[in-house]
């Protein structure tokens, strides 16, 4: 076994998921994530958790929900499951990323609709979500496999430690602030002046670890939940979405809503998104990627997001660590992000202040303020 | 994919576990049963039953109890998932039948021993263990991968039906008497005499459906859990436990219970499991298999015990359904079924009558009485 994978196992389960002596851990594996599931095992075993290894599998799930009458039911014995465990390790990387891509929207809505109680079980524990380099990502990548590797490792196995401290500038500034404006001015397409609001919002540092409110490993990004959001953004980061390219999506957003939208390809996967249920048509998450390890898009928004000079916007379910005590959020069965590259002719301000210009931030070399800073 | 594998996922699930609809179904996936997991999963969508899919992979169990200190503990969602559950589907089929071969016999027991209420709650539901053909099943075999594929999909397409109702003969003679006992008269090696006890016992006509109290595909046996047994016992059939070869094993028994043992290859192996405690040193089934379209020995417990012309022997935990209400049986944190070939030179005697002669019942064409029957 190539050393990196135990190093991945030792980053999920110590930084990551902070999983500790006698804690019952859910391990999700998927078609291709064997390899990183051996070495999970072996350091929970070491550590001397308890974990329930479960089959990942798209192919799996696409026989079932392709059968099915759409009439979908949780099992209490799988809640139970999730409402016990302490943290949950999601292990994907399966063998082919389109694997799911002809199941019906329908039935795609009403099986994430009918596990909404088994999710918010799953999501109330320490979970992380990663992924083992298969060819069939590499493949997604357009990379070779040796490179997709390298690629993979680089962005998980960096100094989370470092990258925290440099998020915290960001997080401190946007706790601080109100009104966040996104604007690109580029000849070649729709631009972004979008306005939104996160006055009240605890933006959160994802270094990669839930001791930082962050479940994802790679992660580098800082998140919000806004609100109120007015205007039209573009998002020119082509993407795949329930298997289905997705490219150059353009949203208008009055009152908070999606009440325009079109799409270079794949506009009938957006539909399909906003039509899930109310909260789907409206943001849950703002983030700005801040992760110069992930080097390149790769068509895997795990890793997309958290790129440096990227900004992304998830319709739907909103993260709870970002809220107010006592607030929900906005609320949907979905949560799917959406990226607009930064690093040419944009801008952020927040408050009337320029914080980011072409992706660099504002206590970063290289940034120049326009005069609109105070 | 295969037409017979779906054919297979049908008969799991249709005749093999009864599932119905809203059936809670939990569903064990080895490493190499992914395309029966695929059917299987097609079928319970289907019905609409709900499945829970986990991962059953030596790989990963060996590298947790290897790092593991031995003071194992039971997850309680995991208690619980096995509680609320209608079905068990156990999809077997790895890529090495040796992967925990090398797991410390101690910590094998301690973690058998801590999971207890877990394999009770499992066994507590409408179970079924079956295989998909793997090539590592066929090596094991020592047969090509598509000559094992015809062998096994022989053995589980078959009609139950007619079988249960040859099957149904036996039953009936071994629910009426008193006192087997088993010889063999043979020059090459230990011979068996051994008698045991089943009076008040039920036999179970195995025709692989929990309708029949019968959770292995394939099966086609009839048995039943003896006790006093008092004599010698020798095995034959080589075969392999806990990873370990193990051939030509003898076992003494007096007053029910073993008081030596030896064997050609694998003693040790026989040692741990009559270490494992009191109740693995007791015998919990006597099993006599009937399915002739199991033709030849491939090294596998579930089909090996159910080849016509053999009779098996299982130290430790007896199945409820054998036992008069109220009687638990004999109690083990293991079940290991031996094997003796009765083709040749051999009787079964029940109350003093032969049943059985090289093999044949004393319905079956070819069997000669000896005149001990009455």
């Amino acid at each position: 076994m190539d050393d990196r994978v135990r190093e991945h196992a030792e980053v999920l389960i110590e930084w990551s998921a902070r999983i500790e002596p006698g804690d019952d851990v859910i391990v999700s594996v998927a078609e291709g994530a064997h390899d990183l599931a051996v070495a999970v095992a072996e350091r929970l075993g070491e550590i001397g958790a308890t974990p329930l290894v479960t089959y990942g599998s798209d192919e799996v799930t696409r026989a079932y929900l392709n059968a099915h009458d759409g009439e979908f039911e949780v099992a209490a014995g799988e809640l139970a499951l999730f409402e016990n465990a302490d943290a949950y390790l999601r292990l994907g990387g399966g063998r082919n990323t389109a694997a799911t891509a002809d199941v019906d929207t329908d039935t795609r809505q009403a099986y994430a609709r009918a596990r909404t109680e088994v999710r918010e079980a799953r999501m109330a524990t320490d979970w992380v979500s990663t992924v083992h380099p298969t060819r069939s990502l590499a493949q997604q990548a357009g990379m070779a496999y040796e490179e997709y590797q390298n690629f993979v490792y680089d962005a998980i196995l960096c100094d989370w430690e470092a990258l925290a401290e440099t998020m915290a500038n960001v997080k401190s500034k946007l706790d601080g602030g109100e009104t966040l404006r996104i604007v690109t001015e580029r000849d070649d397409g729709p631009n972004t002046d979008l306005t939104l609001s996160i006055a009240d919002r605890t933006a959160v540092n994802s270094a990669a670890s839930v001791a930082y409110d962050s479940h994802n490993l790679p992660s580098g990004e800082v998140f919000t939940a806004p609100y109120d959001t007015e205007g039209q953004v573009f998002f020119d980061v082509p993407m795949t979405i329930d298997g289905r390219r997705v490219q150059g999506v353009r949203l208008v957003f009055e009152n908070g809503e999606v009440t325009e939208f079109d799409a270079r390809q794949g506009e009938a996967a957006i539909e399909s998104v906003l039509d899930t249920d109310a909260g789907a048509r409206r943001l849950g998450e703002l983030g700005l990627g801040m992760n110069r390890n992930i080097d390149r898009f790769t068509d895997n928004i795990l890793f997309d997001e958290k790129m440096g000079d990227t900004v992304h916007l998830a319709l739907g379910r909103a993260y709870g660590a970002t809220l107010p005590e006592g607030e929900s959020g906005n609320e949907s069965a979905v949560h799917v992000d959406l990226i607009s590259d930064l690093s040419e002719s944009s801008r952020i301000e927040l408050d009337g202040e320029t914080i980011q210009r072409n992706g660099r931030f504002w206590f970063e070399a290289g940034f120049e303020s326009d005069g609109s800073s105070t």
